[in-house]
């Protein structure tokens, strides 16, 4: 007998509308695609071998531990760690101060189930993070969205912006995704002061903050956050939240990224933590912290750094080789992407259906703005990522990529070129 | 220099408490208590060694899906095995009416996500799991309770109860999570027959159907979903979403729980899942499925169930010896707990910190009625865990509570016994 699975008050249901990203993912499924499309590592650079040394060490030395239920906060030594491995950012944290999420888009998710009531704007960059925005939509968030250009958010801009009294504002400052841009020490500066002076907390997201492959490391937001408490010469922070995740430094299907926060924020991250997912894997929790222990982290993020800069340049140089003057394109100093604009005329959606038919995939720049953000319907960027594919196929899909783009460039109207 | 962490915005959060479950989980960790506060699996039954085996050939094999991301539906070899296990209760699904929840506390937070508004009514039992409790509240849940006897859920009360309006109707009929009760096979049918005849769908959670100690499987809620369709002879079904988990079966710390529904539904909670954790962890999930394969899971869920029910009858028989005629409790035939109900008069909250001062944890019954239910005010009731402690200690840490409960017994003011 046939057995038919029909629901019959799906339409009782929120509305849940369907994402770029998820389709993509699936796309780049398919070997025979060269995919700029999503955000994954290389897979080349996962540390196999000391995962399978971790996982035969967990396993003697800590089973129950590693399959039993765990506390929601997560695994106390790494915790710890992750707070050693910070105060080198400038960011003085112990453990009550960090909560272990289950990638950090569970972090950004939390943070908006604790922060985000319907109608509540958010103050983002203008293109931000997709998953950001998929993750604060859910509760009913409005958005204010504030430029960027080469360096980073617009922070002239800023107090124009406050006019519409944003929640908080949330900001990826090193190699943005999907801009690529790094947010400059002097608007750092600007951004937390104003943040203080307003009262306005700043959630920083930093998941690529250490694939840094040229220039010194700039100090995080959070680090920034302190006022003089005069008479006792001690300082105070507690106005920005920090996020960040080793699915760039380890490997994603861990799934382990953390927050770090003010202890009375934490509380309260780790109780609604507990109801959306009790605690994250204990056992990943324990291999992740006997494969990064020792100076294995540090040895590894070199590697990476080392392969992702090769690819980077290949990207770069395969551009300027390929593309037509009209079209520009941001130089990521570090991280994943890189953001193309395209001349006024053209579109980046029509673009990603050429491209698709030559087997090349890149996410469309309208996915990366607020849903209210006017610059989605004029959609002339998008994001290319340069860490997955190898540099032969970086060099092919940006060649055939150029092709379709000059294509298209014959077709559209001659209109004057704004950079981005 | 000392830095202070303060937030100066944590009041603009929203309103959060605390729980008691997570501070419980905390004292468990005492090695001096004997707890039957948790709901944690023996830690003599994880499959340390299989385990590692699985480790060992994910990573030799098939390292880079393990690692890399995933697809946010989950491992589709282990959606397979899923729909293959559970059909041979009854329940015929495929791989598209399965999606991977990180544990399934998870797939409750994804349910509450997708179908309540703040206001929406849902009909549980009284009393029901405190977890759904707290992944449901955070939506704006409010709830209708209907109270159980010792055949579970009273049906006959149900439609009563219906002109509140519930949205969907929450229900674990396998031995109750706190109640230890089992759904009798009659009610199941008149509990689906209602559900489909007013149009309002079921949540059937079911955590701990394979861990039955005597007596024959009933049939699954979903399974009894079933709407003949005279003119072709088929079969339609979608009024129930049934969930389960690997947490007693396997081990609670991989995080593994899935959600069966109609596809449709399936589609929606994917793209919320999306937003929510991007996808439950790959390694762990490719882990689970090498150590399930073949037939060791049904072997290892013979042994685990050998091991629970030794503890049950232990736990039953120290009752019987060590407990006063004025107390009753219930006598579960599967899963991790029962339910112990005091006479009038007596509290089950003082009873909890005299026992406490003897080093013994239990879960006071109140944490299990939803806010709105009075039953939590005048607290008779509380939770005994049979599946952690040894045997030897469930003999003890019974004894200890037999002396705390006849010397508040005394306390009491004299009343008639109410039965469960």
């Amino acid at each position: 007998m046939s057995i038919a699975w029909t629901s019959r008050y799906a339409l009782r249901t929120k509305d849940v509308k369907s994402s770029a990203i998820r389709e993509l993912l699936k796309i780049t499924q398919h070997p025979e695609v060269i995919s700029f499309g999503g955000g994954l590592p290389a897979n080349d650079v996962f540390p196999i071998q000391r995962v399978e040394e971790a996982c035969r060490k967990v396993l003697e030395q800590n089973a129950i531990t590693a399959l039993q239920y765990g506390e929601t906060e997560g695994y106390k030594p790494l915790r710890d760690m992750i707070a050693r491995h910070i105060a080198r950012y400038g960011i003085e944290a112990q453990a009550e101060n960090v909560v272990i999420t289950t990638g950090s888009q569970q972090a950004l998710d939390l943070i908006g189930k604790l922060l985000i009531n319907p109608g509540d704007r958010i103050l983002v960059e203008a293109p931000t993070y997709l998953g950001a925005l998929q993750a604060f939509n859910v509760y009913g968030a409005d958005y204010v969205s504030v430029p960027c250009d080469e360096h980073g958010l617009r922070t002239d801009l800023l107090e124009a912006h406050l006019r519409f009294g944003p929640k908080f504002m949330y900001v990826l400052p090193n190699f943005q995704n999907p801009g690529g841009t790094t947010l400059s020490e002097d608007r750092r500066h600007k951004l937390v002061s104003i943040a203080n002076r307003y009262g306005i907390p700043i959630v920083e997201d930093d998941p690529y903050g250490q694939l840094r492959y040229e220039g010194e490391h700039l100090p995080p937001l959070v680090a920034l956050d302190r006022e003089n408490v005069p008479h006792d010469g001690s300082y105070t922070r507690g106005n920005v939240i920090y996020l960040s995740t080793f699915s760039k430094t380890l490997a994603p299907g861990l799934r382990l990224g953390w927050i770090v926060a003010p202890p009375e924020v934490i509380a309260k991250l780790v109780q609604l933590k507990q109801g959306t997912d009790l605690h994250t894997s204990t056992f990943t929790q324990l291999v992740a912290y006997e494969v990064a222990r020792g100076n294995f982290l540090d040895e590894h993020v070199k590697k990476i750094c080392d392969v992702y800069r090769e690819r980077r340049d290949v990207m770069l140089e395969a551009l300027a080789r390929c593309f037509p003057s009209e079209v520009s394109w941001t130089h990521p100093k570090g991280g994943l992407f890189l953001w193309v604009t395209l001349p006024e005329g053209m579109n980046a959606n029509n673009l990603f259906h050429d491209a698709l038919k030559q087997n090349v995939a890149f996410v469309p720049g309208d996915s990366f703005f607020a849903p209210n953000e006017p610059s989605q319907k004029a959609n002339r960027h998008f994001r290319l990522n340069f860490s997955n594919a190898r540099p032969e196929q970086i060099r092919e899909g940006i060649r055939r990529l150029g092709v379709a783009v000059k294509a298209q460039l014959e077709l559209a109207p001659k209109l004057p070129l704004v950079a981005f």
